[in-house]
């Protein structure tokens, strides 16, 4: 794995992810770009106790380009991309309109800044990919690129927490259609990790078990929500799961994060997740919109209490019909799901690859 | 106030609200339907500790509708609705297609049945009114309404907390266009509710303060976040909103719930509501999509630590832009906002209505 760190016209960092060691990234930045903003700002949310981000520079963002302005594609002679490369395998750079940055105001002012880094993860070169089309040695790339970006995040100073995802589809406001995911380095522990540690500390206390080991273990046995699996990997819709179609995979290893993964757990997840986003577009025949997102131990506390797992949910319950999180999800976090998590499972089993020549019976 | 209870064919409570004594009640439901469904499911997520409700029954309802097919106008000869009457002011039934019930399957099977209940509240028998249109007499009998509806449904048998709330426009999911409202009386106290009420022990604790009432007086006395008030009730942009667009309302007064509102304080609510959200809806000229949640206290814990107040948010963040919970929101409960709340305020308060003959210095 060749990996080349360069920077772009306005001092943000790219960094390219090459199977090969004899790929030439030397292509410069040629843009005249603004310098990036300074940093957001944190706010306490006094009623919940909660880090809430104002990033009001975030407003003006690339809003749904057409395809011959994607910013991820690779640089053509006349159009400059975000990737001054003329192609590439797997990049990851510092988002143009972070979240969280190092940039802080100079005036602070009472004003806590969102001090962290964004950065885009770019998927493959093909402006028309999917994670679910990437071939194994592609999605090995993507897992390096991961597990070195949690690394290096975490070492950043402030950095509490580090967060690698995609969201995918415009049904769920994504706003360029180029496959490419996120990482989130917070100055914070979220609050879904805060309150998952604070009920496995309670479960440990109780029974002197990991939380997470005990609902895989739980879930491997019953069978009936698993999805897939494999030697190293499980794949299951959880037994009271808040989306239509929500699966979580965890690997059969406690590890805390995606650095500490091995290099056969590296090799093992890829054939295991595709094989899960491809069941998930066959559903209903259509791309699915989705969120996957790794939960990842926080970086200086409770690192023995975490699992890394992936969550991996889609809003569309029906064909024609999408869940919105509105009253009951939205303002009270109490979920109601239409589907029965073990139908959903089921589904996902049965969504299998069509033979034009296969039996009739398939459902 | 007159208050007729009355039972639509398949044995669901249906119950008018009218101002005057003299309305006549007693058209019947001449409707054949199938019973209603039983209980929904609780399941444990044992990750977070909450309860998930799973409801597959409601896969199947009413998805926007012609409006000549609207099930919540008027019944007229031929058509009959889910509302007997050929008019009415303020109606309430239980849902058709609920997400909690009083109706458990009768082999339980180790399930754990979600029983409670839900109600649908129809603000208007005018298909196109919107509860911004409504005049203050009609608000009155809605606050009615709601503050009956949440001391019956707290004296239910299991009922934890009654959560009356308004999902408004098809951006966020409403499915239904006739302007109307939802009860939820759920069978266990919401994860929100549940947070938000330790942080106000722990606040009272350290402080011997109640937390609502500090931010309130905190936010009074700051008045850059204010949107509008009277001398009962303050509307505020909360210091650290989540949403573009997000408003919170409280009444000066500590109460527990809806029921203990004097009727001074039902009286000057209307007015004040009715004002914001029109503010809202005059912000890009369009109708906002937002959800309006009361958050009420718990029905037989921690009554004195809770505050009534009610909770408006959009997801609109720009004329043709929509907020999305995303990967950093849905999977991590980490809100980042757009817009300061300092500037949502300002232009909140700056959507007055235009006249035709005003100076040409509004902003």
């Amino acid at each position: 794995m060749k990996r080349t760190v360069t920077r772009l016209a306005d001092g943000r960092d790219l960094i390219y992810f090459d199977r090969q060691d004899g790929a030439n990234r030397s292509a410069p930045d040629t843009r005249t770009l603004p310098p990036p903003p300074l940093s957001s700002e944190l706010r306490r949310d006094r009623l919940l106790g909660e880090w809430v981000t104002i990033a009001a520079h975030r407003q003006d963002r690339t809003h749904l380009p057409p395809s011959d302005q994607c910013p991820l594609c690779p640089s053509v002679p006349g159009r400059p991309t975000e990737v001054p490369a003329s192609d590439y395998e797997v990049v990851v750079f510092e988002n143009r309109f972070p979240s969280y940055s190092g940039r802080p105001p100079a005036e602070m002012d009472g004003v806590t800044p969102g001090l962290g880094r964004c950065e885009v993860v770019c998927f493959s070169s093909d402006h028309d990919a999917s994670f679910a089309t990437l071939c194994p040695s592609q999605v090995r790339t993507v897992m390096e690129a991961w597990a070195d970006r949690t690394a290096e995040l975490s070492a950043l100073p402030g950095v509490a927490q580090v967060f690698c995802f995609e969201n995918r589809g415009a049904e769920i406001g994504v706003t360029l259609a180029h496959p490419h995911g996120q990482i989130y380095a917070y100055p914070f522990v979220t609050p879904r990790t805060e309150r998952m540690l604070g009920v496995a500390r309670a479960h440990r206390e109780r029974t002197g078990h990991d939380l997470f080991a005990d609902v895989l273990a739980a879930e491997r046995a019953a069978e009936v929500r698993i999805v897939a699996s494999n030697d190293l990997w499980t794949a299951f819709v959880p037994e009271a799961a808040r989306w239509p179609f929500e699966v979580h995979v965890f690997p059969h290893r406690k590890v805390p994060d995606l650095a500490a993964l091995s290099a056969a757990e590296r090799d093992a997840f890829g054939p295991l997740y595709v094989d899960v986003l491809n069941r998930l577009d066959r559903l209903f025949g259509v791309p699915m919109p989705y969120v996957s997102a790794w939960h990842q131990a926080p970086v200086s506390t409770d690192r023995d209490l975490a699992y890394l797992h992936l969550q991996l949910f889609s809003t569309r319950r029906a064909a024609g019909k999408l869940k919105y999180l509105a009253g009951s999800e939205a303002a009270m976090g109490a979920f109601v799901n239409d589907i029965y998590p073990e139908d959903a499972a089921r589904r996902l089993r049965a969504a299998v690859e069509k033979e034009p020549s296969s039996g009739a019976d398939t459902p």
